[in-house]
């Protein structure tokens, strides 16, 4: 079976896409995954077509409509078990362990919202996950939904090749990736680290550790105090472990 | 003047692809932006147009050359005063802040990485910033660039009209935004919060500023903790304010 994509949008018209093209172009042809999107203003209502209506409450912009989302949902004929996702800046952070498990499942159900979002009903009447890619504010769901299934394609059986499958997970460690280099060993007066030349593995290995260290220290304050504490953590568990073969005498 | 996008990436036919629809599409044809892609291939080196090699210090992958991306710089005639960016899971996470500030400029040099990376000496040589749009993996920069490129076009002069100009910036406030809803007031046997019908505008704003802790508080414990560190300076400082005012006796 493959990994099934459903897409629910204003401008099904901008998907695959980018997708359509190199890796997950390639995945899409041989079949790996599909795409498919359900045009939102078909299910509109009246001569115009209307999906939004103004905010209760009061407040400027526009709603998406919930009877409008649902008659979506169902037109769109996804698989009843994937995870449904709405793409919204108020939800929570996406992260490569969400990504892993998308993927692992049988495909995603994505929804897209335009102006000020969509009506909580429902959200909460499908179960829709909340999801945000970044604290940024795009014109509408469409460019973080094509992120979201560019990071899910990569990882489905038989779609990374050699030249992309020696890609360290940048997150594995919870360190920044240390910086690469490759030939020419000089270029406009700039030298590669002579370390990476010595041929000396363990030398080479703990200075791109501590080059990894100190990038995420410098750009992702977050991630660094949270490897510092799983490291104190780490450090004393191996402590308590040795106290303890102590205490039983071995 | 018009705004500048100029993207050196493997996959030129990429660009503008979504943003050639919907807001960022009619900017586009209203020549409110321009957007140029450098072709990293056209720069590859001998007969198969080589742009990457295997990295030193050894390890999986491919790293693009520096002299490759060099040439593209070179090529892609972008004005020396706009800012370029990296995509990279390596980067600074990408805020609203940094979208405004390319958006204010000229314009924006993006550089896509495919594989591995990019040689870390041709970002230095070109004073290049590196930034990450989330925590994730993509098989490339392009649908970040692109995510990228969306959220400043709609901040351009312009860009906006009445429909999306409503919206609020998610983060101004450092909380999520409150949930959202319209018409029907009842849609399958789902009510709309009886608050938002009342017409009492202070206890509509209390309702939903309440609600917006109570999603930043569950979604989003960084920015909540960030939130609360705020307030209580705030508080201090107009404790400060007026002691101050009292010792000098208005």
């Amino acid at each position: 079976m493959n990994w099934q994509a459903t897409v629910l949008t204003l401008f099904p018209e901008m998907f695959p896409g980018p997708l359509g093209l190199s890796l997950a172009g390639r995945a899409l042809e041989k079949g790996l995954w599909t795409c498919r999107t359900e045009d939102l203003r078909q299910h509109g209502l009246g001569r115009h077509r209307a999906v939004d209506d103004t905010p209760f409450g009061g407040g400027a912009g526009m709603v998406i409509r919930p009877d409008v989302v649902d008659a979506a949902f169902a037109a769109s004929q996804a698989p009843a078990n994937v995870p449904r996702v709405y793409l919204t800046p108020r939800g929570r952070p996406l992260t490569q362990q969400d990504v892993r498990r998308y993927a692992a499942g049988s495909g995603v159900l994505l929804l897209c919202g335009r102006f000020e979002g969509v009506d909580e009903r429902v959200l909460q009447a499908h179960d829709v996950e909340q999801v945000s890619i970044g604290d940024y504010i795009l014109s509408g769901g469409e460019t973080a939904g094509l992120v979201l299934l560019d990071a899910c394609v990569r990882l489905l059986p038989g779609v990374m090749g050699c030249e992309e499958s020696g890609v360290e997970e940048s997150f594995s460690e919870g360190l920044l990736e240390y910086p690469h280099y490759t030939r020419p060993a000089e270029w406009e007066g700039r030298a590669v680290p002579e370390i990476l030349l010595s041929g000396n593995h363990a030398a080479i290995a703990a200075w791109r550790q501590k080059q990894a260290e100190e990038i995420t220290r410098e750009r992702r304050p977050d991630l660094w105090s949270a490897w510092l504490a799983r490291k104190e953590r780490n450090m004393a568990e191996a402590v308590g472990g040795a106290a303890q073969t102590d205490h039983f005498g071995v």
